[in-house]
């Protein structure tokens, strides 16, 4: 099991008069046949009314001499007391775009310096659980400048991130062992090593 | 847009002594330095004790004579009030395997009947805001069976889906298409879409 550096106190419900993050939401809404029913979901609080979503996963991919390799990071997520292994991420700030946060959040968590390169479609993560979402943006992160030599992350006091890379072509198989490892795997990068193993299987 | 079938009546708070289905939850830990943190997130009231997952996704890609075709649905959800385009899923009943529930959702939702053939890792939706999470499992549908032909859903009353099929060589300008038309895309389906585009473009 990866060391985990935090460490889990306690666990319990949440009085709604006491959340700041996160709430509960009741839908109201007509079928298809004309009848009412109702649907609980859950949903941030912090979405900027200038936003359409939540926050922005990067996508980055290191040129190296061995291959192509997809920057990555470990991080400790509260919710399932587990280290995660997951892209570059963050809450999208009032009035920035997706490209610019995705470009704030890659130099503040890996120190990399970027440029926005394309914009996936809007993601739901769970959209009968919750209104939550992302833009999945690529940086191209030029390897040849002097600031992307030893790139120093500029991390916030509560935040405990490690970096690393894992080469394009054996992703699905080091989620795998990752997990193994006792590592929870977000399902973006899942995902997305998933795509890569179609793409293979049927060459595409 | 794409018609709605359902309508949205209204939206507000959930009072959680009301809530059957999510819920919050405090967590309280120590971070790497000692310091005690609080992190509010949501969850599932519906995970079996049996099951380390909330539920499946269902990978079946059907074998056409113009290609590989990828199995998705457009389904209404209350969250987000969209229509979303989706990979047949589905709650894990209590004593199923991840396997089991694959291929009965399969199904339910399309009318398939398939063998489970591989397993993803655990996926989490979206690790910091809950803990949500499931596993893709790819379920092979056997075209030539005579059960095959003509599928026919066995949807519930509450359950509105419809089934189609895209192109895994042009996946992600479908979904780029799909957007544009009004349909939200459920992350899971826009990241497989992403790691295939990564795969033919780093030619793995």
């Amino acid at each position: 099991m990866p060391e985990l550096k935090s460490k889990l106190v306690s666990r319990g419900p949440l009085d709604p008069q006491e959340a700041e993050w996160k709430t509960l939401v009741k839908t109201t809404y007509l079928d298809p046949n004309g009848i009412q029913r109702t649907w609980e979901s859950a949903e941030r609080l912090t979405r900027p009314a200038s936003s359409a979503v939540d926050g922005v996963g990067v996508l980055t991919i290191l040129h190296k001499s061995t291959g192509p390799e997809l920057l990555l990071q470990k991080q400790y997520r509260p919710p399932i007391n587990q280290m995660v292994v997951e892209v570059p991420a963050g809450m999208v700030d009032a009035g920035e775009t997706v490209e610019e946060c995705a470009v704030r959040e890659l130099k503040e968590e890996t120190g990399y310096v970027g440029v926005a390169e394309k914009t996936s479609p809007i993601m739901y993560n769970d959209p009968g659980f919750s209104n939550t979402n992302f833009n999945l943006v690529h940086v191209n992160v030029d390897m040849s400048l002097p600031q992307n030599q030893n790139p120093q992350p500029e991390l916030e006091d509560n935040e405990f991130i490690d970096c690393f890379t894992l080469p394009l072509s054996s992703l699905y198989e080091d989620l795998k062992r990752l997990e193994r490892e006792g590592y929870a795997i977000d399902a973006g990068v899942g995902s997305l090593a998933e795509g890569i193993e179609v793409a293979k299987r049927f060459k595409l």
